[in-house]
């Protein structure tokens, strides 16, 4: 099944737009975890197990595996999510970008190896650069358009013949280079008005939208912002909020606590 | 020492620009290699040896070594550089661009897992994406700024107030965001024009130019383009045609073949 058409079936069966970013930091993880060799496989899968039913998909960030040298993990992390929990998309953030040949090999990284449904992608070299991941035809393609740091301005925000860049890479992105409607695109939950911006420029394409919570977006202004007609099209994504609610043996139960005030949070105002 | 130094003395130790990419395709390797568990770090630690004299850095690029599981063999082939040819500095070819806290885990990913002496980092998150990696104060940061590909031109060309954007890129990166001297620049050679306007805005701060062989750029254009006045602020990559010139159990020899006439065709033109 492609990617698009996992997530609006999650959507729909767990009623929920919000995604549960994996984010791994060993230092905050519970003690009784702390002596496993595979901690951060652990850890995750946990929460994984926890929260399933309350999320439209599950997005491992891969800086988190690879500073620890932990791609093994990373692996057993996803593979573990296809066969436990069958149908929810997995993203890979990992924000790649490089020249055509290069990006057939992440492409290989983020697809064949790590078996991800989607991978998050870095516009900055264009559309070239973004072919290899499109070549995977049942593969969803999260291109950055305007993030959640405060930095995102420096370059996204800047005039580009009467629109802004985050502007132009989402038309881009939307009306040039989705042909094959596999493209989302990143919009940061700390602009809101930017979130309605793009949701009028793109249509339907779906919107990974970072920055509630510790980053300090805003639940109902982005969904008001960035719903579709039909009360989809975002994947709202939580990261530390939700992983570190617990600091003890029972941290599932209060993960799970805070995912589903997430989702009902969000469902309010759909 | 510091990367800038590092590249400073290969510069003058080895009267030589050209930086030999490490882009590992085993397809592409010898036959008598393709049996060996390690063929990737073999491949590239022979031609790291046959070669160390006549560059001033190698480029490993990661996406080569994640698409067939093989990080443990980039460590390895860094501490073999490291070791066997002391002082030549290694740039991790990884294009990373993540938010602050994520980007923390990219640094220790490039720096302390892999000890590579400078990183390849895309700026469209802004400057506080890139700040994480120049918390490390003797290491290299080597922003994107205009890529050798086609569709380097779909983003990096727009105008932004009367310049490029590649040129505000330059412009943030060499002059508000250098203060320690750590940064630089990304300019591919299939565009010499740029180069020279680049030079123009960064004044001595190094520039790593890909391009030449596979990809069409020109040497002899790249180098009045781009060297600074005492000869010197370019490091010009070949991978391929350095790589993959000789097919059998001789490919060193004609991989340094390759790789001193391409450093005295760039000397000819300093």
């Amino acid at each position: 099944m492609t990617f698009t058409k996992m997530l609006a079936a999650a959507w729909k069966k767990n009623d929920s737009l919000l995604c549960v970013g994996l984010d791994p930091d060993p230092a905050k993880f519970p003690e009784h975890l702390k002596c496993r060799d595979d901690a951060i496989f652990g850890f995750c899968a946990d929460i994984v197990d926890a929260t399933a039913d309350l999320v439209c998909s599950f997005k491992p960030q891969i800086a988190y595996f690879a500073a620890h040298r932990a791609e093994d993990q990373l692996e057993a992390l996803i593979a573990h999510i296809h066969q436990n929990h069958p149908g929810m998309p997995v993203i890979l953030d990992a924000k790649r970008g490089d020249i055509g040949s290069t990006a057939e090999q992440y492409a290989i990284e983020a697809f064949e190896r790590y078996k991800a449904d989607a991978v998050t992608v870095n516009p900055y070299m264009g559309r070239d650069s973004v072919n290899p991941y499109l070549a995977y035809a049942d593969k969803g393609v999260i291109l950055l358009c305007r993030t959640s740091n405060p930095g995102g301005s420096d370059l996204q925000f800047l005039d580009v013949g009467g629109e802004k860049l985050y502007e132009r890479v989402a038309r881009l992105a939307a009306n040039e280079w989705n042909s094959n409607g596999q493209i989302s695109l990143v919009v940061g939950a700390t602009f809101p008005a930017e979130i309605a911006r793009v949701r009028q420029i793109v249509g339907d394409v779906p919107l990974l939208v970072p920055g509630i919570g510790a980053q300090g977006g805003d639940i109902e202004a982005t969904v008001k912002a960035g719903c579709t007609a039909n009360g989809g099209g975002l994947m709202i994504n939580s990261s530390r909020a939700i992983l570190y609610a617990g600091k003890d043996e029972r941290f599932t139960v209060a993960a799970r606590r805070v995912a589903q005030e997430t989702r009902d949070a969000i469902n309010l105002y759909r």
